[in-house]
Parts: structure tokens; C-alpha cells; sequence
């Protein structure tokens, strides 16, 4: 795997009919090929109310929240933000192949004005919910796409659908009882999408820069990743939205929208990988397995 | 996700008739219980004729080769590690959930008596092979099973299998022609399945210990995860055949087996979660999910 994984992409004559094959000579597009090609209508800015920063000695990681799944986790979780509840928390726990996770080491903070508890919300329903499908069977749901740039999952039997546990995705740590995740733990995916905990937890945002901070993190050697020593926890700065933040000190990013014909060729160009390199293209593409295109705003 | 996560084992009643509804309290088994449960006769040993000691200077990452599937692809491997080819050479790509890879950072080692290209054994005939097929769909392969402890695909139409990429995998780097992995360049899984490289690429072996040195290694910022400079790699002290080192100086590890029923109830535990934390069990498992237990042999 040298540079040619980047590769070049082929020439084939892609032939309708034997009269016109030389007519119709089609280079597939590759996802540089598709990005390249995009305009400025096939991105989106981040919603300044619905990002945060995550400050750490290493820099920053930016995080998209998504309200449409779990409207009062976000806004708790925004509550907490405002009253400062996490700046001075650390990352406790990382879990290889699996999640980090922050929040108060001491548990004695006071949640101020927040919820202590809340009602799940691990799923809502799917009518009128816009959801780009994907064509592909998936092992976990009878429906993976997308909804406004985050992996999903539907079932028409139940008219339900959920946030999907794809690699980088927010969610709420909860003890037991579905209703104790008050956004004060939150962890964030690092390895295989664990698909077991789809509908158990409320899943809020994701990360859209910065995941290499997280990903690197020494893993604990304590019982589920979590740190033995105080002293190997990663001090959190801060935790703030970006609407907080002035503006010189934002971090301007877009993300490709998953609702044009641009993500579709996107989609296409991943499910069947067109670089020389590839000898069997796929064919199919797990949800999890979609990049999700993030650049900074022109 | 407190400790929680761990939980605690439910006790439903589980009643096949109303009548002896008593007698049959069930307790769903968790994979911790169906571990302690196990016998000496559900775990192996590796073979220290298959088994590679990837030496860093964090310590050892322990490799456990395949030969069923990339036969010529694991002697060629063999032979460089029988000349020390890799003692000296680095970690130069880390690129963030998807692979590191290592290799002679000059490119101007000589592979002594290893081939310099190797006949494509990106997939074998499946016919008489041992294979424990998953009930479940998959994304990418009409089956999806293990085969002697290795996640696996198989295709009756073409009577073909081959192994999957999943976290931990062990593969052969190879330019655009697909003869050109002799195993000099290795790279291994630290992401999310990238199943787009099944059949097209060997893959060779699995880490089975010491992961986490590879997963947390900081990722190179230039094009496809290679580092910018040359003091950013990891070098590699040394990479030995278990065979070839002291016994004193081995890993003593055993693996659960794939082929008994002890691991058929291993994976049913992992497909429905019946620890309390959970609420919906998933019902079904990927085959990159399935967690493949190692422990120090007793």
C-alpha cells in the first residue's frame, strides 16, 4: 500500500452500444474526482448554536450537535456548557477499539440549572424525518443512510428511527436506568462501530475535526479502559459552543451535505472504488464506512 | 457509561409453559460466563512456527500468521523475518481509523532469498475448509463465519473464501499491480472494517496482543497518514518468529477457539447483550464484532 492507494483512475471504454463505444468513453469518478466537482450548494456550514469546542492541551475538537434525535440530552448538555460544568473535567477512560470518555473524576460537581435525569431518547419516529438510504443491506437495521450529515438507521415496521454508533459519534454515558445519562459523561467512538449499543443511549452529535486527539489517546489499563492514576487523564480545558466563542476564534469548517446528487456520486464512488489499485470493487458500503467530508470554509 | 457497562447479569423468568414457569428460571449467559464456563479443550495455543514478535520500543506486539489463506504470501514474510529484513526499519504511516503500516523507510534493503513478487492470493477455494458461519447478514459477503479463529467470507456460487478485514488484521502492502505484495510492507487494521480491501490485498495474521501500541501511535500528517519526517516513525527494534526466540523470552497465549460450542454461545452472548445496562439487544452481530478472547495460558 505505497502511494498508489490514492492512485490513478482507470480509462475504461464503457461501451452502451458497439456503434458508439468510442463516443462514450466515461473515466468513473473517484471522491477526489466527485469533491472536486462539487458546488457550493453541496455544502453546509456548521450551525454555530450546535457546535462545541472541545478544548485540550493538544488543541481542539470540534463537535456537531444533532437536537433532532435527542432534543433535551442537547439541551442539557448546552445548559451545562453555559454554567462552564465541564472546563477543568478530564478524559477518564479509553477503551481500545471502543470509546473515550469525559466527565467530572470527582463526581462532586453540581449540575446547576441542568437535568440530573431525562427521558431516553434512543429513538424517534421517521415520518417527515428527510433520510438519504443507502442502497446496501446492513447487519443491525432494515434501513442505514442518512439525515442531515449523520448516519442513521430507520424501520418502517415501527415508523422509528435512531442515530447510528459509527466511528466518531457523541453519545451520552448512562448508569443502568435509561433515564440517569444527563449529558454530564459523554464519550466518543474510537474503533469498530459498537452497532450493540444502537437504541440503548442517546447518541447527540459527532466529531467533525480533531478526532486524531482522541483516537491516540494512551488506553487505561483499569477495568473498561477507564485511567488507574489521576495523573494519566487528559485535562479538559473547556467545553464550549461555538456561538460563545468570538468569531475570530471559531473554527470555520463545511461539511458535504448527504441530501444532493453530489453525496449519491460520493456514495457511488466508495461503494465501487475506481482507483488502479482496486481489482474487485466492493459493490456495497456499510453506513459506517461513508466518509463524511469535512473542509475548511472557503 | 459508568461501570455499568459491565453490569449485572438479569434473572428473568424465562417459561416455556405456563405451568413450569418456577422450574425454568434462566439466567442469559454473559461472555464473562460463558468464559469462566469454558474448558481447556475450547482454547489453543499458538504456534510458534506461525507467530511473529513485533518488537517496539513500547514493547512486543504478538502476531498470529495464517498460512491457509495467503500460503506464499506467509513463507515470503518468513523468510525476510529469517534475515532480519524488518530489524531496523520503522512505522512510517499511521493513518487515522484506518491502518499503520511499516516497511524499509530508504526502500534500499535487498529481500536476500524472499521472492520479489508473489502469485495474488487474495481469496482460495473454499471447499473442505473448516468455517462456523454467523447467522447474521452481511454488508459486504453472502457468508460470514471464522475459520481456525480468523474472521472470514465465503461465496458458495464461486465455492471461494477469504479473510476479512477487521480491527487487528494483518495485511501485505502492495503497489497497483497485484503481484507486487512480496511482504515487505505490512500494515495492520486500526479503524472501522475497511471491507472495500477484501480480495484485493493478502491479508496474512491478526494481532493477537499488544494492539494498543499501534493504535494509539500518533497519525502523519501527510498524504495518507505517512509521517512528514523521518524522526516522527516508530522504528521497529525487531521482528522475530516465536519459533526463533527463547522459550524463556515467549508469549504465552491462548485463544479461543472458533470451532466449538463454546464459542457458538460466546457469540450468541455478544448478540444479544443480556447485561443490564442493555434494553434492546441488538439480535444480530457483525462479523469485525465478534470479540476473539485471548488470555495468558494458564
Amino acid at each position: 500500500m505505497k502511494s498508489a492507494w490514492l492512485g490513478v483512475a482507470l480509462l475504461p471504454l464503457v461501451a452502451h452500444s458497439a456503434d458508439n463505444a468510442d463516443a462514450l468513453a466515461v473515466k468513473p469518478r473517484t471522491m477526489a474526482d466527485v469533491i472536486a466537482a462539487s458546488k457550493s450548494a453541496d455544502w453546509r456550514t456548521l450551525d454555530p448554536q450546535n457546535t462545541l469546542y472541545l478544548e485540550l492541551p493538544t488543541g481542539r475538537v470540534v463537535i456537531e450537535l444533532n437536537p433532532a434525535f435527542a432534543p433535551k440530552h442537547v439541551a442539557n448538555i448546552k445548559a451545562l456548557v453555559h454554567e462552564h460544568y465541564f472546563d477543568g473535567t478530564a478524559i477518564v477512560r479509553a477503551q481500545d477499539n471502543f470509546v473515550v470518555q469525559w466527565s467530572d473524576p470527582d463526581h462532586t460537581r453540581s449540575l446547576g440549572k441542568a437535568q440530573k435525569t431525562l427521558d431516553a431518547e434512543f429513538s424517534r419516529t421517521a415520518n417527515e424525518l428527510p433520510f438519504t438510504q443507502l442502497p446496501d443491506p446492513d447487519t443491525y437495521a432494515p434501513e442505514v443512510g442518512f439525515v442531515d450529515g449523520f448516519p442513521a438507521a430507520r424501520e418502517p415496521r415501527t415508523h422509528l428511527a435512531w442515530l447510528v454508533h459509527c466511528y466518531a459519534m457523541v453519545g451520552v454515558g448512562r448508569d443502568n436506568d435509561v433515564d440517569t445519562g444527563s449529558g454530564a459523561e459523554l464519550y466518543v467512538v474510537i474503533g469498530q462501530a459498537p452497532r450493540q449499543l444502537d437504541r440503548n443511549v442517546a447518541l447527540v452529535g459527532r466529531v467533525v475535526a480533531g478526532m486524531q486527539q482522541l483516537s491516540t489517546l494512551k488506553r487505561g489499563t483499569a477495568a473498561l479502559g477507564y485511567y488507574e492514576k489521576p495523573e494519566e487523564r487528559t485535562a479538559i480545558h473547556a467545553l464550549r459552543l461555538a456561538a460563545d466563542v468570538p468569531e475570530a476564534e471559531r473554527s470555520h469548517l463545511e461539511i458535504m451535505r448527504t441530501d444532493t446528487h453530489t453525496f449519491a456520486d460520493l456514495v457511488e464512488s466508495r461503494r465501487n472504488r475506481r482507483d488502479e489499485w482496486y481489482k474487485v470493487p466492493a459493490g456495497r458500503i456499510d453506513v459506517c464506512s461513508v466518509p463524511l467530508v469535512v473542509r475548511p470554509r472557503p
